[in-house]
């Protein structure tokens, strides 16, 4: 086959994988229910040889798919139209740390824990932290827009990243960007770049802000018996104008699954946990964290803790950490949602989750980033399963409605990928997606680039919920 | 006129005005040598008024020029193709203060000081803080992603903007965004529409992320009797982990502009100025200004103070404030650049900017935001005296061409508009050129949208710099 030679001589022979187990290896990602096999898995090792491909894909009308490592919840990275699968391999280092401008710039597949662990072991700190991190790259990150648990204090990717280059559907290579604090020369192509999962371009290279690392950090929960007062405790310390670093959530159903694989001893009477922590200088830490406790408590907090050292930090935490694990031993199939509201709105929201997953007798249970409104409604069931399958789809669509319901998202750091394409309409509207088709079709005509990601064919109807 | 006509019926015939003196009012925005009468000049009330207006600009082919106070300095609010000037000044309520989600909810006419304390009154605090912040409206640091003083440590308008209403040049409006600190659902088109400088389409709506209002500030101020020092102050403050609220610079042109005018007593010797200020919890900010001023010190600063009293630290600042408006008197024209490099290349910047001023023979001296390389060459000059100008004109396409070589941008902070297009494509490239103009064509192909800006006819041809 002509490309695939061509393929071959832009990144040599051994960085084209063709083999049927090969191609299987990348057929899928970590949403269920979505496989299909590329034509080739390419590993090159520059810029160049990326506009190379991209060039190659643009005369063979070949599907170009930039992956990290494949830890997508939007099936955002299945090569779901065939065609190649861009690996960063070969492409991950850190090329700079620039202690004079506080950045640091990288190759797409360096490992986002590894950069955060070599920026902090020089006093430094990259703060987004989505709970992959110690699989996902960077690049994947950029393309995700990933947030993590520290988004209400500090931001998501797209708030560090400072430079990009990218190579284009036409073959072209910029530079958007530098390190700079202020630059308004031109249309902020970055941002366009940023959390356009690949459809736009590949982001080749990346600069990230650094900002200095807090001097110190401390860890406190509280469980309550009702979803109401951590609601409401949540409100009260965002009002009492605390912005705690990380501020996590758990429902009875979270906890019950984490006590059944950990034996932590939680409570077992609590229908909700609050996991607070706050960074920054030892005062005001110390503060923060004392007055959430306080707000916990007045809210009827029935039991509190604040840890007195770093190992007791870890302790606390480990219940939070091991959510999704603990979820995902239940049941064959592990669905995990971003869904995302307005702060105000989050017992309202996990109310309504509860309601939405009792109707449609599935299994739901919700634990989330509370401080941002970012919650992570969790199903488990079972793929082969088809008839639960339509049901588990219906409590999710009622979940999507019910977030737009409350000002929210249908996702708040996922992704729309392929799975939630054909939601997209309900946040942003059929001019949205008028507009947004027309800056893929301007800047990929030939639709080169992560084609069938963001544009679904058709899109959902919209359901009515029944609230009460 | 059959458009005039119709615009009167969109808007009521007293919000439309064309009488000579009216039309000329607008002909012009704070940069010198630009001035075109548009055709008329309107006062819409609504979004939906707007969208009708844009409909109508679509059917005559008549140019949309949205102006908020027309503070711009690249004159990005001239009408030079003619056609209607849209103004705000029916569009200024605050809409929604939200202090469950920290936002607040605004039309863009709100004048930017009013609105910044406003939250303040109520405890928050809205960061970017543009100098022209007391005429200038929200609406056009939006449009122009304006930033200020306090760009280093809270960043600039885009990283306050939550949820936009724009209507598009088609006529559609979209609504992009939410109170939402996550939301990946597709192209970032708030931050395509931010700094677009009103070429992609009318910011109707615009909700504005706040911050608790810091517990207290500190103000210090440092004299250097050399550049270098003033630079290396800077450099080894950001070594040092420390963030400043701002870290303003002044040079020697500048201070005697200033002693010249308002008898301040600034130290005769001083070859530049640092004022320093931090804000947040008592204890860090006591010790971040002592340690700034200790490495001050440390590099030679001749005279050091700080500020014991809110009425003390307005003294130390008034220098700095009045930079601007005390080297306008000196001569008739005043011309106000931002070229901006990455902080570690100040000191190497305005040593450039000196050595180009005397190679070119013209006055120009610098002041500007010294934490994030944000700098304001500013030329005094006579734009009647068309030799002179041709020699400043000379000079900031050398300044232009210094920041570009030091790794900066053309234009930091006050946009791109119709004076700096024929410079845009130095920072960007001729791809960054094409895919902005491949925006700009598929979302506005009619050209309706501020024609004339961002894009020029043609590129300045780049200089060579002799350096040393």
């Amino acid at each position: 086959m002509e490309w695939l030679q061509e393929l071959q001589g832009i990144v040599g022979e051994p960085n084209v994988k063709t083999s049927r187990a090969q191609l299987a290896a990348y057929s899928y990602d970590a949403t269920a229910g979505f496989q299909s096999a590329p034509d080739a898995v390419v590993s090159p090792a520059s810029t160049e040889e990326i506009a190379e491909i991209m060039k190659l894909c643009g005369r063979f009308k070949k599907p170009l798919v930039p992956r990290g490592s494949g830890t997508n919840l939007a099936a955002g990275t299945v090569p779901t139209q065939g065609g190649i699968v861009l690996l960063f391999n070969r492409m991950n280092k850190i090329l700079e740390l620039d202690m004079a401008n506080l950045c640091v710039t990288v190759q797409p597949g360096v490992i986002t824990a590894d950069l955060a662990t070599f920026v902090e072991s020089n006093g430094l700190f990259y703060p987004p932290d989505p709970s992959s991190m110690k699989i996902s790259t960077i690049g994947g990150n950029v393309s995700e827009n990933s947030g993590g648990l520290r988004g209400l204090k500090y931001g998501v990717t797209k708030d560090y990243v400072m430079a990009l280059t990218a190579v284009l559907p036409n073959g072209q290579t910029i530079q958007t960007g530098g390190k700079l604090a202020k630059d308004v020369a031109g249309y902020d192509l970055k941002s366009l770049l940023v959390g356009a999962e690949g459809t736009l371009g590949v982001v080749t290279e990346i600069t990230l802000k650094l900002i200095p690392l807090p001097r110190t950090q401390k860890t406190g929960i509280a469980y309550f018996t009702s979803l109401e007062a951590a609601g409401a405790t949540v409100s009260e310390i965002i009002a009492a104008k605390i912005i705690p670093a990380t501020l996590e959530f758990m429902d009875r159903g979270t906890m019950d699954a984490v006590e059944q694989f950990m034996n932590l001893g939680l409570p077992e009477d609590a229908e909700a946990m609050l996991l607070m922590e706050q960074d920054g200088d030892e005062d005001a830490v110390e503060r923060d964290v004392n007055q959430m406790i306080a707000l916990a408590r007045a809210n009827g907090a029935t039991l509190t803790a604040v840890a007195r050292s770093t190992e007791e930090a870890q302790r606390l935490k480990a219940g939070r950490r091991a959510a999704l694990s603990a979820l995902s031993r239940k049941r064959p199939t592990t669905i995990l949602e971003d869904a995302t509201v307005p702060r105000s709105e989050l017992a309202k929201m996990v109310r309504a989750i509860e309601q939405i997953a009792k109707r449609n007798q599935v299994e739901i249970h919700t634990f989330g980033h509370a401080g941002d409104g970012n919650l992570h409604p969790t199903c488990l069931t079972d793929s082969r399963d088809l008839e639960e399958m339509a049901r588990v789809e219906q409590a999710f669509a009622e979940i999507f409605e019910a977030a737009i319901d409350l000002g929210g998202t249908i996702t708040g750091e996922h992704g729309v990928g392929e799975m939630k394409s054909p939601y997209l309409e309900w946040k942003i509207g059929p001019q949205g997606i008028e507009l947004m088709k027309v800056l893929k079709q301007a800047i990929d005509p030939d639709n080169i680039c992560n084609p069938g990601k963001l544009f679904a064919k058709s899109t959902k109807p919209r359901v009515v919920l029944h609230y009460g």
